[in-house]
């Protein structure tokens, strides 16, 4: 065997590869000095928010209610250091260089919307603690709070999405799309974080549920495992590609059940109170409190 | 740039997560000395099971006839060990302290627990091999019964249920419901431990497919992808909430084949022999042998 | 407490897992001096792969015109190094041994297909960039080609599919099928690497998508999540076992359009253009341009 | 080449490494539940010490006023936890089985133990600033307390020695003498844990430096690379061995300069304010003030 | 047991450790955003200043003419980016605000020592392999100039005496001294950085030698263990501290032999040529080629 | 600041890095296929010994007497597996074509070495429980045999020797050198692999011992630290450099006792039960049974 025989595959592969045509819409144009997003730091960044927010499910501590100031003080400036670097990484990649005159310049703006999120923390606590009764309360296999913070699937995803939503409305580009995504992996559950949800909501299994970017969802709403709250379809502009940012999903009232593997679509409105059965497929709107179910099967 | 123009921020925000009334609910009082539950170590006993059941495979060694006891005995030693901590772990989280008078106490039902969780080893291995047979059989694209037992998610997620299941039955908490959210995670499919399923059980792709608490499989039978064996509605207590414990998922005759995407929805059944097919939604018994399948689509 | 009363339980299963007849048809006779297929190090190939392909996105490099050719160089290498070893992994695997005289004669081929998969990086490199441009086109909420790149699961499932579409077609057993087992486990999307896609293919959301062996995609076609491309019955052989290798999964023409949780089964024909609605089980060919549609619902 | 050939070999080895009578004697009878002492865990200890008595020099974080008392609380709390554990582990390894009734009894006095140390955290830094300030002030290339605090090894060892003397003191078993070592071997410098030392003690260079157990330093000493404070000779007893515990080693005075690899042997006292020149041999007492070197070389 | 009976120890612990005034002079005040020297980056500088000077000795690649410039460039890059860092750190912590107007000041003036750094890896290579030379040369038990290079502790410490004299040629504060100090606690050997050798050093075993500041030694010198070129006494100020700065250790001319232990102290001059035999003393100049030896031993 | 301004420097550099004539002599020619000798992989070597020889005291496990079969069972073979690619490496390295006609003529050599070792292993065992029992026997520090094999850095250094010596004896290159410069590393106990020690050998404290090549040390010996077992002169070959291979360290008899810092230096004999005293430097044979020690020193 003579090991070196390949070397004049590598070498002129590496060439083609390495030619500026060949990858010049494909490369990041990465600066010196400024941070890239990074996932693994991500998944810190959502382990430090949900220990805050958990205290003593997450992380390594045992907690009383002296020493909880400790962990919290620690956790919190690590959380504040972290994602500030991740908002700078975000706004490079963005490369929104119009509005950012200097990278210090965006340093500062990553500063301001991390502290900004900081102060978000203890409403993201009383959100997901209505989400959690939620899950409990529609769950007859729960056993207690405990289980379903610390194993729940919905609850991972809901806690990414609500973080995620909070830096999407603090203006910070790619790393609300990031930690969602990080949620759709490890669930199956993929949530768009600039979809507008409400208190205690919940999902059952979750697999294959997605809910797009302009959808928004009242209290008090149940879906299961296959449901899509999608687009119906796209205007296109004049170079037939779809018009970004048009409302084009739907609007689910409050109290509202949807089952697994139904599909609504369009920016329809789904009315307070409405149940949706299983396996169908919504694209016109839904009165309050309607039932609505697939055809029979045939036998 | 004033890095401590931030400090307010981080130290308002501590101070109201560190309130007592803020955490209280959402806090879990661990005690000292007592082991907390771990995925990481879940995960490692988890492939403990699978290098005992599969030698071979799974770890690192290479196995022969005169060496296999020695990594048996330390794999099983390990396992034993493992297994005994994070079943106490379960047994702290869970709380259950009207059962157990103290830690000891708790720790001596661990250990036996494990031990009874030990004996079952060679059960499990026997379950195991029928359910490859399965997989290889029903799958065309499969070409050994190594390519299934290395690689095919269905295993990964049954070899989980499997092991969760005796775990359930010796009346282990928590410990099982997280070892099956974790192939949930890995492979989309979703099946309670608390479930009853026989020999030679298959599931083709997985993704989404969800196997309720109170679930009864059969033997021999195929599921696909996107399945739901679930509840169709919950009884309520006087609160309003649902009553936890009723037998609510449906019975699966053996020799059933599901196919993807079908909802078979409260406690019915569904006669041995039968045939679903795919993307209906069946809240009905189902007669021995019958065929059902969905609607003719409109053009 | 005796920690030793456990003895007996430990030392007797060690005894009946260890007994041949017990595990003999579910272990792996790995031969010493072989190396054995790795997950760990096909995910440090997949990247290495993706960071050669889609230079400054995945990697720790800042690149530059001038320094591109090193790291794609040192990239290069390991990646032939890696592979090599994995195919060899795979070829052992599967012990095809009437081919192979010896190992060093399996280690020779392994070479081989290593650097043949070498040359057609570029290739892949193109092949990804028609459908990196066919996500952001086909996504209103898509904001930039980076960030299809950097976080879109639909480019991860497909990245490795066409890597290991490649590997299968130089005749590499087992490593591409663990190669899409991965991106399964991350996406929810499962792509056998046998199909045949063509350029600018698209798969929105994607968890559950199921694509199978046989099947043949045209160019830019476009499907979301839950769609499956799957058999619709398989000729049994004088066993009663399917027969491997038969033509069973669909062909999709060119711009054909899918829509969430259809299911499309059988060696039947989807012509060009066509749009399928979503939720609906197809089993018969759909005529070019064609619309098909799920039933209304029951109200 | 045949890889089982040698399997003879490693059988029959086992079977004799694995005789009772072969391994009696050299082996650790552990008991399950119980700790093991662990180099490990004993570094990152020594590692949390090191971060509270010099703030901002060890460990990740930034300090200031108002957050400082976040890093301490948590750093605190973790070193009383780790610290329980190990000193538990030394009592169980000594197997003080007379002193202590059950490992309840041992746990509990671990945890004193403990406690008592942490409340010695504030004297060990009064103390390690004069020997930082000792080493400031007697080195000519030193440029700040800072750069002696972070890399000089004398206040390494003295650190670890100060560490391990209050624990001995506290009638901790094994564990000093394995954080002594941990030192001897980063900065060979070996002071055994129950030497008596005084305050501004510093040692340039160091490697070679040996204290023995029942030396006595007093304040404002000095010493030089490879100096030992040795014992002369050991007085046996009626079997023949040396008497354990019997004071054997030099007491040193306030204000005594030792120079490199001068060996002071036995229980002599060196007087106050005396200085002890390079390669020399002390075995007898020397006055208060007095100079004493080495013969001249010969030429 | 009460685990909390110890949180008042803990608390008031905390509350002592976290007073201003019990810390300020031992606390760091780092400042946010700007880098902290590292131990552990900076051994992978040295890994990486080895690799590429020694190539296929250090790093885990296969090196051959054509792919050797793949690597170097790789490897050049990142001690540059990994350099600069770590300079900057030292710059910081130097606190040197003076000669620094800013961070970006102090940042650019990092990138020139870095890439000044780089550009002195040639002479470097060339000066190592003189040391390569001399000491397979010396040493009759060296096999072969490869084991020296990748066992030998002289060569690792004179690298990283011979890179740390760079660091502080190009005024890097700090960085040097912690580098010679990773070295000392590896080998024994004390090599003050800002010390200067010639060509051809060899130091045979090395433990325990010391070479000081302001050391001057010639070409073709070796020294063995235990050796120290050390400073007599210290000319003080006139507040009793030693004047930093001062020439105060010997000189040592070409061709010089200095056996074990040898302690030679002051400004003094060793002739060219000159042997100084093991274990002594000298504090005088001494004639080239002059052979100086230890009193005999009384009987 | 312009991040690229560097580039050309960097360029540069490494052009003359990867310069042919720049590196020949300083580069290793390591063979695709072969492994490379790794310092890591020599310390699992080293710590799988320990754990086998001292049952109980390193690895992880908790040893009885029915299961301490498993884990010397496991050790066992992994040591023979790691053990069998590093000799193979060190052949490699050593580059002995002459010997060896093709690698798996070499992987045959290193499989017997290895196993010889394996075979070896109940003779080291029972040498190092006689040095235990002497560095017990002459410490009154030392509080039980466990301390001594726990924490004792003479028995880490001497059971490096052990097995490094063993491993010379088999004729492996390379390898023996590295462990012993491990030792060296951690301990400071220069001990080379090829010299010969016999039974209930210690060393106190260590720091700065060396023990040349062809050195010969009785039965009950123990010195002191700083002790050099050296060379004299070397005569010089034609050429004049050092005769490699010849006799040139002392012979020390039985009994012998050598104080700290003494260096004994040539092919002499220091005769049966002699003691030698601190800091002196030794060149010619000594009585049994003699005392010699330092002349006084000057006041």
């Amino acid at each position: 065997m003579n090991p070196h025989k390949y070397s004049d595959v590598i070498t002129s592969t590496v060439e083609q590869l390495s030619e500026y045509e060949s990858f010049k819409t494909l490369c990041h144009q990465h600066h010196d000095g400024e941070p890239m997003p990074s996932e693994k730091v991500l998944h810190e960044i959502i382990e430090l928010c949900r220990s805050l927010i958990f205290p003593g499910y997450f992380g390594h501590s045992t907690i009383n209610r002296r020493t909880i100031s400790y962990y919290v003080g620690v956790g919190t400036e690590r959380l504040f250091e972290l994602l500030t670097e991740q908002i700078l990484a975000g706004l490079c990649f963005a490369c929104d260089r119009k509005k950012y005159t200097s990278l210090e310049n965006m340093r500062e703006s990553a500063n301001e919307k991390s502290a900004e999120f900081i102060k978000s923390l203890p409403e993201l606590r009383r959100l997901l603690a209505t989400d959690v009764i939620a899950a409990y309360n529609g769950d007859p296999a729960a056993e207690s709070y405990g289980e379903v913070i610390f194993c729940y699937p919905a609850i991972r995803a809901i806690s990414n999405y609500r973080i995620a939503h909070c830096l999407i409305q603090l203006g910070v580009p790619l790393i609300p799309r990031m930690i969602s995504e990080m949620a759709h992996s490890e669930t199956g559950i993929d949530i768009h974080p600039a979809a507008t949800i409400g208190e205690y909501f919940t999902i059952d299994h979750g697999t294959g549920v997605v809910i797009g970017a302009t959808a928004i969802i009242g209290n008090n709403v149940k879906i299961y495992q296959g449901v899509t709250l999608g687009a119906k379809s796209f205007p296109l502009d004049e170079n037939g590609n779809p018009i970004k940012g048009i409302p084009r999903h739907p609007i689910i009232g409050n109290n509202v059940i949807i089952y697994s593997n139904a599909s609504i679509l369009g920016r329809i409105t789904i009315g307070e109170g409405a149940t949706i059965g299983g396996n169908i497929w919504v694209t016109e709107n839904v009165e309050p409190g309607a039932r609505i179910l697939q055809q029979k099967a045939e036998k």
